[in-house]
């Protein structure tokens, strides 16, 4: 089997590090050791320097909603060009969390820049590159938002309002019906039953690759 | 006369700290007083962040051309939407050190990026907006160079090869022949003839404007 981009998805508190631990266990059950793990935005040096501009934002200046688009495929640029595709090139397995997915949900629905633009600059940007599998975590905002602050402070983004994230669903979920690579999983079952879901559309699509 | 965007452009080492002083002196003559100055990149907090990232790369990592081309427009459409366009829309002219020619110069020409992505990108990030004159400080890469040198140490940008300052000095070449609101001045010059050039042009363009 060829190395695989396999990316996660989901909205904060959707359970998107329970499911990077879930998805690895399986690899290696699978024999694939050489994994390499990426995060979005961040993932090289200037990628994470650039997710600290994004997510802190500066003292009383607001990030413009183009601005932040441009920074977000500025990082992503970097890491598809020297971690990524180096990666599978060499024969490795990628796991991200987060990937372009993120800014079409976030950027596009949630912040309602226009389509054209996110269309134009994703091709520009990116070309034909994309996930072999996206795996995305369906959760409704209330409990997600329940869960990320259970985990403590909340950043820039996740103190937008509910609305957004309500927009940011709507969005996933209208990619993900139309999109066959992006395989949706109901992700405001109790964690455990999060799981054991995700593992099984792991194990068909990974049989199906053979 | 409504207020206007003047930007000077041109090669490292050409003269635009000169120009700028001699323009505001200008204008100051004529009565304007209200003149905000932008450089780019850079010009809010969030677009010094980009422009130290741009400038000084990090240890160990190459900036990818187009996560550098993405970092800029980044920072210029933070600048345009925060900075000029508010000072514009309340009366105060914009003199700017390095615009969106810059981009098309250094990127475009210099490192040879893709002229459809370069279009696509300006449209899509700027739309209409575009400085009412750019004054194009003409001079040799090798007398730039020589001048940059004389003021100190040279950034990650001003120690790129001969080449790549031929190719960039060539594009700005070709826009400036395509495109009347941007005038070229000799900077191959000595300073203070370029300083009379420079006058003579401005003066006659404020002369048309009224």
């Amino acid at each position: 089997m060829n190395a695989k981009f396999i990316v996660i998805e989901g909205l904060e508190g959707a359970g998107k590090t329970t499911a990077r631990d879930c998805i690895v266990g399986q690899l290696r059950e699978q024999g694939i050791t050489d994994i390499v793990f990426t995060r979005e935005p961040g993932g090289t040096p200037l990628a994470e320097k650039l997710r600290d501009l994004i997510k802190q934002g500066l003292e009383g200046e607001k990030i413009t909603d183009k601005a932040e688009l441009l920074m977000l495929y500025a990082a992503r640029v970097q890491l598809v060009e020297t971690v990524i595709k180096p990666a599978l090139a060499r024969g490795a397995w990628v796991v991200g969390d987060r990937h372009d997915l993120s800014s079409q949900a976030y950027q596009g629905g949630g912040r309602g820049i226009d389509q054209q633009l996110m269309q134009t600059l994703r091709d520009a940007v990116l070309g034909e590159f994309r996930p072999h599998l996206t795996l995305y975590l369906d959760v409704t905002p209330e409990i997600g938002l329940q869960r990320a602050r259970a985990r403590g402070e909340l950043d820039r983004i996740e103190q937008e309002s509910l609305n957004f994230f309500t927009r940011t669903r709507q969005r996933y979920q209208e990619l993900a019906a139309s999109d066959a690579s992006i395989k949706t999983i109901d992700a405001s079952q109790p964690l455990e039953q999060v799981t054991t879901s995700l593992k099984k559309v792991l194990q068909a699509w990974l049989v199906e690759q053979k």
